[in-house]
């Protein structure tokens, strides 16, 4: 946004437009050697190329050129924040998105259950990809540990993973992760990055020890790793800066969580597309915006699995009419990210996007894709200003200066 | 601009090349939905299509993507300078565009004459599109109130449109409005936004107090509304910053006005084409730069007349070898901003724009329209750029370090 100050003073408090924004996780690619052509090029998308067609195209860059976001900065740029200034810790997305008591001055941290050998090195970064009934018997477990002057709560994710929200006075976020993303090697010892976060790392350092006594005899996930420290973070709120009451709707709780930070409201629902279709039919006239996550293509993106990622987004395209039916006044397709499977990681590579409304221009773009996007009318364009574009279109920005 | 003192020191102080900016008000458009053709893809443009196939050509952004610029800040990106940082009121520009008695330290306002009924509700916010020569009468009447010290100065603009100075100690420009945008109410009690505007409200409010008198027997012009409270701008003047010697040529005030704040010259003109042309070609050898306004194409895409807007751009094409003819060495064709006729508003959209010169790459655009633009060789820019490129066009930005 120009600044949220200008921006708040702009945006209409009572239009009646409503805007819809798909988020294809990881919708960016690149082309298989084979074939030449990208998972989108390579994908039959006939309502996704129709829709392209006859709208305003373009490509977004998350972050800038060259540099390749995580899930948090990439959303928060798609929802205008200045992803560079406003960060969120991985362990506060997870906290916010599980819905736990997670409030100003809270600390957050992500917990990822883990095996470690008999000599204390890790073996196994996920303990097995454990399943998620498991990992919610030991959180209940890990859930009673007792610190003095600290309130703990622990809950589980998916499968391996889990997060703890810790309550207290004077804890800070600055502190490193215990996660060594290498097998064969100990888990690295908390540090504080500064002096206003030793409290925090002390009480953490007490926090794994007693999770460590209370895992032991587990086989597999016999003891946790901790990353992600990050305070509740305080944005100002999609309703207070851009006057839109906003739905977040996401299958995966980290994403939930993004939602929540920037003040939408967010209902629990399954990763499928379906349900949370039926969400957004159900609930779309009580919003102004309605935030729409589909995760599965980026997590085909990082098993450099090409083949899947190319059925899910023709997964999601036969899913368009039904998402057109509800008759949004703007309608954006895009992606937080790029994340080719031949990368087998998220990229720097920005993010073909459509721009649907009245008030679009098409251009030279005939089908959705990486390339045929780029010749849009939006050109390239920093992921920030995708939601100044949203608001134009609806007619929710007004005239700067007579 | 980078910053005025940076293009200060590398502004030629004296070139003899000439440059002229013609601005085609509200130039962009958008497609016709049986037609798929904007207004300047209908228009029979032959000598503007001739001068983008030989030039730079592409797209300006008055504000940065999404944001719909007003005539005052949408001029001021054309001119160089940073309209989000350079807000002039729109009573600061009808006043300088009438050639008020204005200076450092006077607030002045836009007066719209209006029709109040018994209750003393405004039933019409433009007194019936009150005629010049009534007006002009009206604003002697009111020229003539008195408020112990301040000096007031009223002169009458177009049709039911005037404008007031006010000149005195202490004055500032945290006003609000007295127009309240919609008729079946009564007139907004002005109010000050800070307290250093107290003494500005109460002085507007006597105003409008003794104007209610004065106008209590007309029929329809029975009172004003007060809006765009200004104080008078203080911006580096072209001559300063540019070293360029500059007229603006424009037959509406407003336009004049904000011409004036950046310390041009202007002389009273005619709005018609034919009038404008005679005194570029009267005074061209006396300047560098001439900044040409053409306003009727944004009236008619305010009124939502796609075919008068595609009349008045051919009406322009025609003109064009009249001042192709003057030989400037750099000939800027563009717009303040888009004003789509279908959306009957200001918009968003960025502008096309043509940098004819000696010095111009030539792209893929055969014929002037938005979507030819996107494919010329400047691609899409800032307008607060556009300057720039005119003066290194012209040899007068010379080489920054060794």
């Amino acid at each position: 946004m120009i600044s949220s100050e200008f921006t708040r003073n702009l945006c209409s408090r009572n239009a009646k437009s409503k805007i819809f924004m798909l988020v294809i996780d990881g919708l960016g690619g690149l082309p298989k050697h084979a074939t030449g052509k990208s998972e989108l090029e390579t994908a039959h998308l006939p309502n996704l190329d129709e829709l392209a067609a006859r709208s305003s195209c373009g490509l977004i860059s998350p972050l800038g050129i060259g540099f390749t976001p995580g899930s948090g900065p990439a959303h928060l740029a798609l929802f205008g924040y200045d992803p560079w200034k406003n960060q969120i810790g991985r362990g506060a997305l997870s906290a916010l998105g599980l819905g736990l008591n997670f409030a100003k001055g809270d600390v957050a941290a992500r917990l990822n259950f883990c095996t470690l050998d008999n000599n204390g090195n890790v073996v196994d970064r996920r303990a097995g990809r454990l399943s998620t009934e498991v990992a919610v018997e030991l959180c209940r477990e890990l859930d009673k540990i007792s610190i003095p002057g600290v309130e703990i709560s622990v809950q589980a994710e998916m499968e391996y993973r889990a997060a703890v929200v810790f309550r207290g006075e004077g804890l800070s976020d600055g502190v490193g992760d215990s996660d060594p993303q290498i097998t064969g090697v100990p888990p690295k010892k908390l540090e504080a990055n500064d002096s206003n976060s030793l409290l925090m790392a002390d009480i953490a350092g007490q926090f794994l020890a007693q999770a460590r006594e209370i895992l032991a005899e587990q086989d597999t996930a016999n003891m946790i790793l901790m990353r992600g420290f990050g305070r509740y973070p305080e944005l100002d709120s999609f309703q207070d800066v851009y006057g839109l009451k906003s739905l977040g709707i996401a299958g995966y709780p980290m994403y939930r969580g993004v939602a929540g930070a920037v003040g939408m409201d967010t209902v629990k629902v399954d990763s499928d597309l379906g349900s949370e279709l039926s969400l957004y039919e159900k609930h779309r006239l009580d919003y102004d915006f309605v935030y729409f996550h589909f995760k599965k293509t980026d997590s085909a993106g990082e098993d450099g699995n090409f083949e899947r990622k190319v059925e899910l987004l023709e997964e999601i395209d036969s899913s368009i009419p039904r998402m057109l039916d509800q008759r949004p006044d703007v309608f954006i397709v895009t992606g937080d990210h790029s994340t080719p499977a031949i990368m087998r990681s998220h990229s720097w590579h920005s993010v073909p996007t459509i721009v649907a409304s009245e008030w679009a221009l098409p251009g030279a773009t005939k089908e959705f894709s990486e390339r045929a996007c780029q010749y849009g009318t939006i050109g390239t364009i920093p992921a920030t200003s995708v939601l100044a574009l949203a608001l134009a279109h609806a007619g929710r920005l007004s005239k700067f200066g007579a």
